[in-house]
């Protein structure tokens, strides 16, 4: 995987880019749009007029796998903010990737000279990193392989901050396969704000992903309480569970609400239920990148634990916090690490 | 089929959601937006500037029935106000509703928090009264398996007023598969504006569909003269022919100047032509909601009773007129029926 | 083939509709929309406050033919301009003109009625001209067939003005197959500001077409003087060498980069590389109409004489010229050639 030295911080394609005054920044530009969005609603006259725009933007979604979330999640962001989107996915040549270097290298640098911003999703890990080095233009890495997926990140401390307040003083818990990309991209995106306590709930048996490894050391040395547990039970007396889908775990991509999942969910240890958080007596904030599988029951929805759909409506003022920085050029002034090659 | 009560008039989901109030208010709204466009073509100043607008909308298309028209009409419709349109058919799942209860209603509740107003069209009935249910956003049902269309319906009311003046002083036919969904959302709605004469035009030998039974004997007790024919030639001394094909005539479905069409048309008693037109010296305004099949001939396009491209035209303002309405919360005020279950 | 009469200048189907004095604004609007967009990039303010816009206006693609690039360019230039594209390929039927003619133009007169400007590209050399015959709206012909591609030959003219300077003064190259339509509509628009030299270079073997033939006659005749080469190495003492693939030639189609092509490229005629440019001390511009084949090798990236991703970008504002020119109405007053029939 080539992933070469960039010199400049345009881009955001890993969790690593993101520096705590940028995390700072980013926040407060998303809860000044969520505070527009409600104003607007209420009939209230906005606390900004919005500049004078002299055109609106362009921006290209190159995605090589299938998203609809993502894809109009940052579409709706885009018509918000008054830019335009287009589907630059070159859908004559198959895959972004296989095909020859230098025709993928042609196409990007085509899609730029039309666009402002490109958003790249691919099932490639190099892909972001690709284009971005042949662009110009910023880069959003919404989801790569089994590596990062940062804006994601992004929206979840956007929405654990606006439902429970400062993150260094909670208890977060992440139930995850470690090697999911969002969740390795949150965990990463933690140092910036280290919570009191952070524990991961994943397979006994599976080995732990290197980079998850390494992101949950970066946040002891910082101070936080670091814990491992295989049963999201003992999840339910944290501030916070982020829970997705365990790809090995046995209901893994079973369908809600089948025979097989009623019967068993209680047991499961990785699907979270009404019962086990009434139970617990919990009031833990459950989150979710949705869309679900088996992991988060619907019985959860009427909680007031259950936070994911609010989750989702706080994705959009994130979102056009993201667009809008990144069109006025402001850079990520991250470490220098998120501009070298990641782990092999 | 699920159709519960729903509280508010937030959603266009059947005819009878309209009131005398709500529909002169469309029409007056239309009738402006047809204005403003036509100035605007003069060159000359607008009669109303338009109103300081914070933020584009987004306007979801929630589709899993093929429809050009209707999807490029509320497309355009919704670009001319300023707004823009997402294809949010969740093409992951294959059609709507074949999915589980539960993923649907996740997959409303996502794509509600990103958009303004949901425009729904499903080969099932139940469809858009679920997504209403489901959402908080407005919902426009634009077709739904046998059940109704009145985003047509207005559409079709719209461009009879414009085009022949006052519909209480009016003779209008109407030619069609009595289960056509526009068909019955269009006789329900002249309840609100009952014409001087109602004339059906079918099949003889096909039993009417009770839906649009019970709207004729609605119309009838308003003092509507409701009258019933087999041939299209029968409806030439009324003001108005609205003319869609009849599903199960010799012709349905056949293509337009195919040589067992041409050799029929002028015999064939649901299929209208110039000569029929001609040879009843009518001045019938001619309506279809195109695209046409072999009920409408192409020698009706150069007299002056083709009604159906300017028909289109009008399409425009009026689903600009629906759009900005819905948008600005303006409540459908029509019967409590409109909110209960419709006949199962 | 029908290609009628048609009475405006409305649309822009043929190089022959253009003018020398639409040449002249064109390229100067064109200009403009260049320098407001650097201005925009250096935070200057624009030199031309932009008009008081109505309403967004809605361009319409019909394409039959895939094209990514074509298609996207449109769409950029018509949302920097504030305007949304629909796209209203009519899926439902196939490709274009394989149905009945009336039903296509059943379909041309519906689209119209919901937008403002129709792009056609299609695989029917007829295509464009039904569509302007059937819609009072203007219409871009974007490739058709194998006739001609207008709005490429003047981004062309627009990039070599650009970056060379007054045409009249140059020396031009033409390295494609004759039947090319981009090529015939290049050498048709070069009649406006004719070079001072001009040299085809082409397969020896493959008659010339008789438009492209054509069209260097008239050329000629108005004082360029003309060649005739049949290796690109003959054309690098030109001012610009405008290259395409060859149809017909040993590497047609061959992938960029594949051991056939690395291994003979510097010796096949009609693929420029790096070694030939700088063997022959070359300062030629060389332009491109991405995506290449093998005839452009990628050695010639790094060059001077590389005007290619430029020429794309120069492609916004040239797009946005001629979209604002013909959605203001102003028509093109080229020969009457224009509005007649073409060559059989």
């Amino acid at each position: 995987m080539q992933r070469p030295n960039y010199p400049s911080g345009k881009d955001l394609l890993s969790a690593d880019a993101v520096s705590r005054f940028d995390l700072d920044d980013i926040l407060e530009r998303a809860e000044r749009h969520l505070q527009e969005e409600e104003r607007e609603k209420a009939g209230l006259p906005p606390l900004q007029p919005p500049a004078h725009r002299r055109r609106p933007k362009v921006i290209a979604a190159l995605f090589d796998q299938r998203s609809t979330r993502t894809r109009l999640g940052f579409q709706a962001a885009a018509a918000r903010l008054g830019h335009q989107s287009i589907d630059a996915y070159d859908t004559d040549r198959g895959r972004m990737g296989t095909s020859t270097g230098e025709t993928l290298e042609d196409h990007i640098r085509t899609v730029e000279l039309y666009s402002d911003l490109l958003v790249v999703r691919s099932h490639l890990e190099d892909m972001p990193y690709r284009v971005a080095r042949l662009s110009h233009l910023p880069v959003i890495n919404a989801g790569n392989g089994a590596d990062e997926h940062p804006s994601q990140a992004l929206i979840d401390l956007f929405a654990i901050r606006h439902m429970r307040g400062a993150i260094e003083t909670l208890s977060i818990a992440l139930s995850s396969d470690t090697r999911a990309r969002f969740a390795v991209s949150f965990v990463k995106m933690l140092r910036l704000t280290p919570p009191r306590r952070f524990t991961l709930c994943c397979l006994p048996d599976v080995p732990i992903n290197p980079a998850m490894r390494e992101a949950m050391t970066v946040l002891a040395g910082l101070g936080t309480e670091i814990g491992l547990v295989h049963d999201v039970r003992r999840t339910l007396d944290h501030d916070v569970l982020s829970i997705q889908m365990q790809d090995m775990s046995k209901f893994a991509h079973a369908a809600l609400g089948s025979d097989a999942v009623d019967k068993e969910k209680e047991t499961e240890p990785f699907t979270i239920t009404a019962r086990k958080i009434l139970d617990a007596r919990s009031d833990t904030l459950i989150l979710n990148p949705l869309p679900r599988f088996s992991e988060l029951d619907p019985s959860c929805d009427s909680l007031p634990n259950a936070g994911y759909f609010r989750q989702v409506a706080l994705s959009v003022p994130m979102r056009m916090a993201i667009l809008e920085r990144m069109l006025s050029g402001v850079p990520w002034t991250g470490q220098a690490a998120a501009r070298s090659a990641p782990p092999p």
